[in-house]
């Protein structure tokens, strides 16, 4: 069975590239002009969204996965299928960077960062299924309001791109500044986790 | 001597990089419409199926690997040997999905799994002859029905290509879903392996 | 919480990235002959610099994490807003060397070295925080002279570029020979600590 | 300091990505057809040679810093100076195979072997003072008939490449299977090593 740790290490090497090659997608423009320099606002603002959308799942991405003690198959798989709607990032993030979020784009954006929520519902309930309800897991996330506000957030970005792209813009840009605050609820639990079961062997 | 933990490392870092720079040659279109991502189903649909099957060789190179205790120059090379046919993954992925799985590409797309599999078969007659006939993967393979099927369904493929793309690409698919199931094999003789002999040390 | 060991193994698989995908931007000339390789070679010269800049940034930035003892929140995204900054070097490096160091993008390659440098004093300040001001870092870094005088040349060389691109090139060269004589003062300050306190726990 | 550990990661790392992204050099042909194919054939022979080239040097330089017990600031930085060169590979195998062994290409390839030969044998020598004469390395090395012939081939290849580029290019695939049989002299040292010195400590 693989370890928790090769599935981080693995996770962590794909993430890390995702992150890095996103930059290959910005064509160096020809001229040596600010004027060459202007249209790659758009394209940079983008990367930066997703920048930061790809930095918060690497960490809550970890919280989690550290609170996981063994790797079932429905985890790893779960896991996988998490890592693919990620992969897709750099090309809906040019393809709406080289459009000046325009409507269609936008919306596709969307849609990648709802299956990527969706993904990542589905390996925090494998996970879950594997540790059990009384888990450090289940009472670090208690009623996980920010996992379950997003998708739907998404869904109305979605919905408002193709009349009023902005909008869907602003509330990506909202979602991220409501997860960049670090995960401490499972850090927390963890904590009493330790606090109340001293006697338990260390890993 | 290189230790199976340094050759799984290097291995994954491989195969994690594969996986990613995928979907760099998933070109990002140049027009903000819904028309202009139509042609753009075929190179997803190519890029879902090779995802899956790195996503196979990954976790089932790794099963393997586990069970192994030394690296011989043998395996060390028969595991490049692997990763050289995998990285023309991209390469066979990307000509497939660009022309819509038209006949050449399709059987190209073929003949690279077939030689991944049979230098996969290699790695694992390399391990077999390191680690011996009566070694747990030895056992854990039993008559390895899927590996012995597997080249005989894509040489059926490769051969069907030409006059008949869709029959080739129907047999990647079921070949993927077959071995979508996790190896539980090898997980299996190595319960077995450590009910039965309990005294041994511990790795 | 992280540990330091992973911060540590994601952010050099960030920066191996960065390092080697900076050669997928140097584009291969389509004539086989010398001409034909004349004008890459500022491309060559951009890339030997930037590739030496990273080559610091991983060296010092390896030195200065073996000293944090934990990974609080502000390291943890100090260190993430450090790397997107150098994400961005392959793409001003391409920039500047494909318009063979023109004003223009040899100041905006300034002006990403200057944020890489605000962003590394920034990572520094938040590991000196959780660490405190007694430190063995803190001691390390004591007055931290070319730490103060890099952004200063940085920014010097940002106003000289538009008028005098090759003072400002000339300026990122000795910057870069100035930090290229290896950090000894953190493993001064840590064969110091050791000595004065050799009764605590290794790590 | 930095660990053994940790500068074999960052190699390995580099050695990796290198490995991977050569191939994104190969152009997807447009047309789905044979033909289209067949002006791959000199750009996949080169990328073999090339995929076969790293794989040794990642080998060998395994071999190496394994037997390396601390890297000093001159070891860091042969290291790096060695990946410089060998990031350069992905260029040259590129110009060559898409020119189909042209003269000029050739003979670049054969620039860029010998400065990573070069790069390889400093860095034995950084690590050699590092360790002393009468090191594993040391006794390991013997005469390093291999590694003083294989730069006075390539010397060879570069002079002939001009006139006679299948010349040059049967010298790298010469030199490639030359090294192929792996360095066992390391091994066989390290095993009569720790024979008459079973009293040492291991790591």
């Amino acid at each position: 069975m693989i370890g928790t740790g090769r599935l981080e290490a693995f996770s962590d090497g794909v993430l890390a590239i995702i992150i890095t090659i996103m930059v290959l997608e910005m064509r160096v423009p020809h001229q040596p002009t600010l004027a060459a320099l202007r249209p790659m606002l758009p394209v940079l603002l983008s990367y930066v969204l997703s920048f930061v959308y790809l930095a918060i799942y690497w960490n809550n991405h970890h919280h989690m996965l550290h609170v996981a003690e063994r790797v079932t198959a429905s985890i790893l798989w779960a896991n996988l299928h998490l890592l693919f709607w990620l992969t897709l990032v750099p090309f809906v993030t040019a393809w709406m960077g080289e459009n000046a979020f325009a409507a269609i784009p936008t919306a596709l954006y969307g849609v990648v960062l709802l299956m990527a929520a969706i993904a990542y519902y589905l390996l925090q309930l494998a996970i879950l299924s594997a540790e059990g309800r009384d888990s450090v897991l289940a009472r670090a996330l208690g009623r996980d309001l920010k996992g379950k506000i997003s998708p739907v957030l998404y869904v109305g970005a979605i919905v408002a791109a193709p009349s009023r792209p902005w909008l869907a813009d602003t509330i990506y840009v909202v979602v991220a500044l409501m997860w960049l605050v670090p995960d401490r609820r499972i850090e927390r639990a963890l904590a009493e986790h330790r606090q109340t079961a001293t006697g338990r062997r260390a890993t």
